[in-house]
């Protein structure tokens, strides 16, 4: 699998945080919380990591209909071939409707095209069993990430929440960036309960807004050479924004 | 009203096409096409613009509470409280609900917060009717003009459509920039259908794009002065792409 470090969630400070493949296929249920679950099948939705259910997926999700590829764990590729419908290729939109947050809020169709652009690896524009165990990696990887800094396990969010994350995940800020952040990423939740406590955001839009910063970060530290200035050509620059996610 | 230019959708070349505001009394359920109607209402979803359907809105949601306040189309009013569900304020998510593509597709979250900083002009993260007559006017004015590019009146911008429209909204744009547009903006429909002829935007992905564009364009004009290169500082580039919808 190749995709760029962009993508790929902070490690450090968070070693021996991410569980084994071996401990996923124990736990899955539980471990995934409100990510990745659909609604009918019972998952809890209350947030990220740490969620109780047990249960484990088997008995969630039936028989797969035919034996998984050599070395796919088994409850995964019963989870690709629920979210593919049988036809065992996963479409954006598809994806989309698998991919929820801890409110049962889809991801954002700009997140889920960026998880299809990272690991659409043969670039078919579906997601193959190969290629949806990068993605899951992926959003476990950034799930356990997150779980370190989501201290209410809301599911979201809040701008002190934000602030350490940032710290956390090596991306520079002032407190008028944090501003920005939390206006761009933000949502209510359903209940608007959280619109009163002030803005918070959602894990998808989080993951999202983490890979832009980092990408700007890294535009900025190859383009200014420390000079305080950052350079691009008018039409790099169209191309560097259209390249954010 | 007050927005900034990079929100208005471009007049020059479409002369005469918006519909007055007399003429949007009497012709709302088709007029309005797939936007901004919810399915219970039976609205036509096929387009943008054209659509037959006549009808009129009085039928199909009953009688407003109260009387609109002075000046307010009683259509739209009443609109604006089935959007708010009665209380006379439309949250974003609200809001969000309440505006759909041509395939009946939410509008994303990011345009609908683009909407709502760009008409909650009191600052309280609500939309009220005076606020919400902004936001419709706004949506129909881009409407029209994305119906005189839309050449096949599918709801989707494809490829050709998508050059056209960018010359004459006047965004400069090359084929790798076309590429990049339609790479980041482009959908699926709900069949594939759209998928298999090659990548098309939606109707609120595609305002989204043209509003990135300008400001992007607007930035390399104020900023480069014809030297053919763009300069920022550190900060100004993290908080020029924080400010992007």
């Amino acid at each position: 699998m190749s995709y760029n470090n962009y993508g790929q969630p902070p490690h450090g400070g968070y070693g021996g945080q991410q569980p084994g493949y071996g401990q996923q296929q124990q736990g899955y249920g539980g471990q995934q919380g409100g990510y990745a679950q659909q609604p009918a099948y019972g998952a809890p939705h209350g947030g990220y990591g740490g969620g109780g259910g047990g249960g484990g997926y088997a008995g969630g999700f039936g028989t797969p209909s035919r034996a998984p590829p050599p070395g796919i764990d088994p409850a995964l590729f019963n989870k690709f071939q629920e979210v593919s419908r049988g036809d065992e290729a996963i479409s954006l939109l598809e994806l989309q409707e698998a991919l929820r947050n801890a409110n049962n809020r889809n991801f954002d169709l700009d997140t889920v095209k960026y998880l299809v652009s990272t690991f659409d690896t043969n670039h078919d524009g579906i997601i193959g069993i190969h290629e949806f165990v990068g993605v899951w990696n992926y959003i476990r990887d950034w799930q356990n990430a997150v779980s370190q800094i989501d201290n209410d396990k809301s599911g979201f969010i809040d701008r002190n929440e934000l602030q350490q994350g940032l710290t956390a995940f090596g991306i520079r800020w002032t407190p008028e960036i944090v501003d920005l952040v939390l206006r761009k990423y933000s949502v209510e939740d359903t209940t608007g309960r959280l619109f009163n406590q002030g803005p918070s955001i959602p894990f998808d839009r989080f993951m999202r807004a983490c890979v832009t910063l980092k990408k700007v970060q890294e535009a900025v530290d190859q383009r200014s050479h420390g000079a305080g200035q950052v350079q691009f050509t008018q039409d790099d620059l169209m191309k560097f924004v259209l390249s954010l996610p």
